[in-house]
């Protein structure tokens, strides 16, 4: 087999060899052993988190389950979420909340632009039936990075619960529960963790958790039910995917040898900034102005050459050893590249030396993007 | 690291060291590589199925949650479920119906009986609202096989709708949807198809899940929609366990390998002959018939002699290279061994060697149960 390519595509993501070799090795789930692992994850992810007041309840499946778990369990039946749109995730917040009969409305900016927290002070004043606020922290649709803090705050001063999809930021970017108000924030082990993907988790506020018995629309993703069988006996209710935990207890090992939370995102913003200036180099365009660009993923506005089509940048790209991913914008014709992982700058160096060979390979002259592009959207270019 | 032990536990269990390996390497979930990968484990496990006219929709998480999918997506909100209960996950069935706000009802049998078809008939001719029906195939709390054809049969002749939890049956005990009327046939990887757990899967009735649209509780464990986004694009809708799935991939080359499920399930049986064999000649008395034994994981009743604790037993037989299970019975002091798994007969020889020399060791002399142990159930001795 050759190398396997990197993948710069935000979960799933390039991992450790270390990380993977862990999942060879069978687990009990039953086993002391196992209980032992499963406690560590879930301290250490509180530890992360910062706060004394929030409990780490870990779910089988992919994040999106846990976000519903969040909001089924924590949100009661007659509650109502505000969600804080401007991009994919949003939307499927929204769908999500709807689909479990609960009541949903949507405050949407477009997707380069960020709430605004007084508007959100507005809505909640003008609506008092809203008992909870979900913002997703970045927008991975398009890598755009939301003012969590000042709409934490907003929402708290205004006596509402925020539940955070933090899934492309936590442990990387700052989240500390110690002072900032939410209920939830909810994550996954194949983000900026690096673990594999099969595992959410959700880093919910004790006293509302302890309220939210029998609210939940289903078993499975009944977080409350959940952390009681963990707390009672150490063990899931249902078989966990021990292996992917055990990916994820030695890839946590690695966040603390590379220094934690700080070090990783500093590693993030020069993956980034190697990105971004070496795309730039090339004549790309990114669609976000610098400031609300997270250094998660960053979305490329697509040449306008005839000869840019993106499955062959992306067959050409992976020939030399590089996932990418497509774009996810509504607005613009783009692709999108990854910048976290098990990666460093030399990575995206490397990433842009292939782009460079694509380019020349597809004979690929022009890589500013239509004069349209910018038209549709209100984007403050870079 | 000393080897670690063998899993006598039915999912987690023990796999293949090539099945983990195939986890040594990180996919894209967008990439044609992978899609393909999951396209073909699909196929498969409909291949296995025997039917032409079910679909596979693998759904992340646990197998409990794909039984939630699969109730909440193929059984409409006005329909009505009657559980067959004879065990842990029967209730577990019922639980996860009720909270989702279905109807349901129960029949219960004890946890040594299998239900009787003829009565199912009945209950259904009486219950006229009653649409689906719910059947576990082997209660792995005692490890009972129900008798899934004749239950299949009544279901069908009755004009209602049935649901198999085959999560720990499916590849080795027949089950073949070319004849057998089922909605539903809802499994996962980390059992018969001895892959790693993070996927359950269901087989659908393809004009049943065609008619699902807006059945499901819940966007996470919505079938349909699952089905739909990956008829059209091949890929999952959020985040696969890419991992778990290439290891399901090459778990289940292995298993065509073998011979299939024919060659697997005689594999069991010889595990499982050898286990009750072996146990027998210890003085250990198993809770069922072998009549109603599925060789898949074996009850026996705890020694009566003072010196036996589960604990102590547990600790030595892992100290010996062995994990094994606890009873999950209501009704009598037992504990569990399991037979499925990359494991073989020779496997259950020298466990039953290191029950012996552990009975030694902790000074248990008598193996046989209480006298009240049987007397609390109406279990035939083998």
């Amino acid at each position: 087999m050759t190398a396997p390519p990197i993948l710069l595509t935000p979960g799933p993501l390039t991992t450790a060899p270390e990380t993977r070799r862990a999942m060879l090795v069978d687990w009990g789930s039953w086993d002391d052993d196992f209980r032992e692992l499963n406690q560590r994850v879930c301290r250490h992810l509180e530890a992360i988190g910062g706060g004394t007041g929030h409990v780490c309840v870990p779910m089988q499946g992919c994040g999106t389950a846990a976000v519903e778990a969040a909001i089924g369990t924590l949100m009661p039946r007659s509650g109502k979420l505000l969600v804080l749109v401007n991009g994919a995730y949003g939307h499927r917040m929204v769908k999500l909340t709807a689909t479990m009969g609960r009541a949903v409305d949507t405050y949407e900016t477009a997707e380069d632009t960020p709430p605004d927290p007084a508007e959100l002070a507005r809505r909640l004043a003008a609506d008092p039936a809203i008992t909870h606020v979900g913002v997703i922290h970045c927008e991975t649709s398009t890598g755009i990075l939301n003012p969590l803090d000042e709409l934490a705050r907003v929402t708290a001063e205004a006596g509402r619960k925020l539940i955070v999809d933090a899934m492309s930021t936590f442990a990387a970017l700052p989240i500390d529960l110690a002072w900032m108000p939410a209920a939830a924030v909810v994550a996954s082990a194949n983000k900026c963790l690096e673990g594999v993907p099969g595992l959410g988790f959700v880093l919910c506020d004790k006293a509302e958790l302890d309220a939210a018995k029998g609210n939940a629309h289903s078993l499975s993703l009944d977080l409350h039910d959940q952390w009681a069988y963990m707390r009672a006996t150490g063990q899931y209710r249902y078989t966990p995917p021990t292996h992917v935990i055990a990916a994820l207890d030695v890839a946590m090992a690695r966040f603390e040898a590379e220094g934690g939370r700080a070090a990783r995102l500093a590693r993030y913003r020069d993956n980034c900034r190697h990105l971004l200036e070496g795309m730039a180099e090339l004549g790309f365009i990114s669609l976000l102005d610098h400031v609300i660009q997270a250094p998660i993923i960053v979305t490329f506005l697509s040449p306008r050459d005839p000869n840019y089509r993106f499955a062959d940048v992306y067959r050409a790209l992976k020939a030399r050893g590089f996932i990418i991913y497509p774009g996810k914008t509504t607005k613009v014709d783009s692709f999108r590249i990854g910048c976290i992982g098990s990666i460093g700058p030399g990575d995206m160096d490397r990433l842009v030396a292939a782009v460079a060979s694509t380019l020349d390979e597809l004979g690929i002259a022009d890589t500013a993007p239509a004069d349209d592009a910018s038209s549709e959207t209100d984007m403050v270019m870079p």
